[in-house]
């Protein structure tokens, strides 16, 4: 598929109510569980979602939008969650998420970007030069792979459960090397 | 986690939400997407889900609960539903899954299972004996699998809009060996 932005906000919307579906009022075992030490449990997922609402995505984009003679990204930080979440309901969280994803969702569309502006560059501190159509393709990419990880990590926790059927899940042997 | 009915039924009543979430009225292109030959796009994953309804988890629990002298399953066709669903439109099939995935669990709810009975057996053609609990538990592990498929099947059609970002954005390359 060739980047579309109606098709990438047609996926960028449906995250927020996608998580909900999978984790509001799920009990607490699942909120917590992770693929072992330093991997993000579906709590912290939604804390790194919001993290990238609030200084990633957008606010990168408005760099680039900026044309500024040096569009370099600030670093982001993966782990600003673990701070600002301690203590906080998934709930809350999950309600979060959801009006920032809208208002920024509310902001692209009313930029009403066009191809040119799709090209414009920005620095990223470690893949140097990347154009605004990438950034947006990567932010889908991103909001996909976190709800792939959620369902991969609640799917492990009955790795021991299931018996013989081991080979014939696969969810439960990818990703054996455990990432944030 | 040790297998626990409820937190098991938690998840599997989810599934049909989730999947409405992240895929009603989407896109084309992204419903039909797949990671090549001969394995599934979203469509596909909700009309395996379909089948898996109708002639896997519960028909096969109902021949355990049956106690007959040879517990024997049915074999699964995994490709039921590509004939089945010839023409169908992926929001009648998010309806008929959710159905049947609500009937179904009506109905193990109201079985009030025992821990004894969690221990029945079956014979799978292939895998040999399992119990009733290994069963439950490989079906809450098979919903979870296949939405980690659905959104890992439509992260990659970006594979090549994100540019740079690609060794950050790992779901693009995870599970490179395509499978259905």
């Amino acid at each position: 598929m060739t980047f579309d932005l109606n098709l990438s906000m047609d996926v960028l919307r449906r995250t927020p109510q996608t998580l909900r579906a999978l984790l509001d009022g799920v009990s607490e075992p699942w909120i917590r569980a992770t693929e072992g030490p330093e991997t993000f449990s579906p709590f912290d997922v939604v804390g790194h979602l919001i993290d990238g609402e609030e200084t990633d995505w957008i606010p990168r984009a408005r760099i680039m939008l900026a044309r500024g003679p040096d569009p370099r990204f600030e670093p982001y930080d993966r782990f600003r969650h673990r701070a600002r979440n301690a203590g906080a309901r998934l709930e809350s969280l999950l309600e979060e998420f959801a009006a920032l994803r809208a208002a920024n969702l509310d902001l692209l569309r009313a930029w009403k970007l066009t191809a040119r502006e799709l090209d414009l560059p920005g620095q990223h501190p470690s893949l140097g030069l990347v154009t605004l159509r990438q950034l947006l393709a990567a932010w889908v990419v991103h909001d996909l792979g976190h709800i792939a990880q959620v369902a991969r990590v609640m799917a492990k926790q009955y790795r021991d459960e299931v018996g013989p059927w081991v080979p014939y899940l696969q969810v439960l042997t990818d990703n054996m090397t455990p990432r944030s």
